[in-house]
């Protein structure tokens, strides 16, 4: 009798490869000392909270009693929290929001299989732009879906919307967007967005349907040179936003955020009474409770996010002089980088000769590109970029740089 | 086109009865004040965390960088907090552990659904004693499985073991234990492990399989009148633990506990990397940081249990001289009563007349009784008495009592 369910022995091994990296890169750091490993890898912030995080915390310990803050609540979470995000919401978007839209979530993972569980019977088709964040596949597997990749323009990594009209049938049943994209940073305009709509509700039309949007916003606060990001339920009637304050605050360990669901999706209030029943027999049940008093206490504030802003000036001011091909991020803090050769996985084993650690773009269905998470400190960059260097002078000498 | 998923469709018409009823009860305290209602129908402890907690929160804060305490960590949880917890068992319990069969999980309902997705194929049956937690039937059928109920002797409520013999079959995957149980409060002592245990090695070899028992221990240190609860898997190869710590801190919010996978059961060390991954793909991601930080500091503290002896003291005095027949519990804060006419739903509002709110217990697969969640003030106990004394009186001029 094997012990492993079937779909979890598939994923078991996939994930030593992942591993095999990881550990890698742990051989790296035990033999040259981690100051000498360049690890691009991890999308893990390295900047702290804000102070005003620690503040609050020690606010609330002073000021609200043991019971209620470390208590069950509501499965949506506290009433007031959600109320000022609502408010907050409406303050910044123009659109009015209120506490039963929103559920807060134990990260914005939760919110994605929260949701996915809500609306997917086995078999539904739920669609997103490559290249994406590798575990959607993952979540929407979880429920029986079936993820469906949609190309975008090689240059730009910008939806391709012929590429959706030929995507989407009957089956499909939700369109996940990520605008500060994970792994090419780029932004979708309010023209793009516009566009996307426009496909969207030309095919809901045609079959019937409802296609629920998913957008999952981790990177909304994370933009660079005045990007502006739109405010997709504003632009889109069918949009559900999933939120995380992973970046915003710096707290990505404390799996804290939410899901809204706007009353302009049909079924809106069955749908979010779903979902919070889906939070609960999850496993969920709530998310972490002292974090969200502190919350309540810190709407607005931000992490420093200069060090991402540094990191990304100099990437890319220094790897186009070298010779490689970047795609321009406006957001997030990923940026790919085209791999002379072709061939993404033997372009991150030549810079890893050299220390510096990449992700592959494959697995983010993106073949011919590494990703770099600039989310190190600044000398990490600073004392990458020779072995940058030497390994472009050495693709020069090929001739393929 | 309908919007929510066949099997949220479900669960969403059976949840509007559990709403009904909540919303009953605050219609009550709106109209009489919320002291004038004596609410036992919630198992939400009443008591502060220790003060070792918020100690503990203020010294992580002071002493462990904002990075580390709020950031990512391997998906199992700090490994320094896994290998304090192994130590701790083994000082416990006498058997030895190792951080990486420890997964730190976000709460004890996190803990069962990660396992339970790593071991169940669709089809697959698990197997658990009567009366059981409702929401072990919603985490089953998260995967596909179905959960199959075993009855346990009508007076006692221990197990009935010709019952389970009868129950194993070639599609029994589980058998999930509770003890302390939610919501009779009965222990099992060991002779009744081993009977278990002899049965389940019986089935075993008839079958050829390994029935993997999944012991749920939310209540474990929840224990009255010096009852022992044995260590499962000294008597129980097969057995994985479950643990949280919402009642023993106090901290039910917080969402807070871990999976424990002994080397005594088979591919042990591919089925943790396997329920890692689940804790990964399921969105948890990994246990909120924050607090796992401060259970390594507060290992061994407990929350005052004293007003849950106190109101199980007087209950187990004053109900029974009334008339009333109780199930007497050795753990948890749960208090069955047989309902006099023989129908839970009946006793309950009659209970409710007198502003009492309980459990009828046919969800709990328990039906003839209602259950009292006794983790209120003392005071509710003391005040709800009389209610209860006029309605034992109405029953007994009924013939009923």
């Amino acid at each position: 009798m094997e012990m492993i369910s079937k779909s979890m022995q598939a994923l078991l091994s996939q994930n030593s490869v992942i591993r095999a990296m990881f550990e890698e890169g742990e051989r790296l750091r035990g033999e040259y000392g981690s100051d000498k490993v360049y690890d691009f890898s991890l999308g893990n912030p390295n900047v702290p909270a804000p102070a005003e995080v620690e503040q609050a915390i020690r606010e609330v310990l002073a000021e609200e009693p043991s019971v209620s803050v470390h208590g069950y609540m509501n499965n949506a979470g506290f009433a007031d929290l959600r109320t000022a995000i609502a408010d907050s919401l409406q303050e910044r978007f123009g659109l009015a929001y209120r506490a039963d839209q929103l559920i807060m979530t134990t990260g914005a993972a939760a919110a994605l299989n929260i949701l996915l569980k809500t609306v997917l019977n086995p078999g539904d088709e739920v669609l997103t732009f490559a290249p994406y964040f590798s575990e959607y596949k993952n979540y929407v597997q979880n429920y029986g879906g079936v993820l469906r990749l949609v190309a975008t323009d090689p240059e730009t990594f910008l939806p391709d919307l012929d590429a959706l009209r030929k995507a989407i049938g009957e089956k499909t049943r939700a369109l996940i967007l990520n605008t500060p994209n994970n792994p090419s940073g780029v932004v979708y305009s309010e023209e793009v967005l516009r566009g996307i709509q426009g496909v969207l509700a030309e095919k809901e039309r045609e079959f019937g349907s409802c296609i629920l949007v998913i957008s999952d916003e981790p990177y909304r606060e994370l933009v660079y040179d005045g990007a502006m990001v739109p405010w997709i339920p504003a632009l889109m009637p069918h949009a559900a936003v999933v939120y995380s304050y992973s970046k915003t605050l710096s707290l990505p360990g404390e799996r804290i955020g939410w899901l809204l669901l706007p009353d302009s999706i049909p079924e809106a209030r069955e749908l979010y009474a779903a979902a919070v029943i889906a939070n609960r027999i999850s496993g969920f049940v709530n998310a972490p409770s002292l974090i969200q008093r502190v919350l309540k206490r810190t709407l607005g504030c931000r992490a420093d996010f200069s060090v991402y802003e540094h990191n990304r000036a100099l990437l890319l001011r220094e790897l186009p002089k070298m010779g490689y091909r970047l795609v321009k991020p406006e957001g997030a803090f990923y940026l790919l980088i085209q791999a002379p050769e072709g061939d993404d996985a033997a372009f991150a084993a030549t810079l890893k000769e050299e220390r510096i650690l990449t992700v592959p773009c494959k697995s983010f269905a993106c073949p011919g590109y590494v990703r770099l998470a600039y989310c190190v400190a600044e000398t990490t960059v600073r004392n990458a970029l020779p072995g940058f260097r030497r390994t472009a002078e050495s693709y020069k000498a090929k001739g393929l740089l």
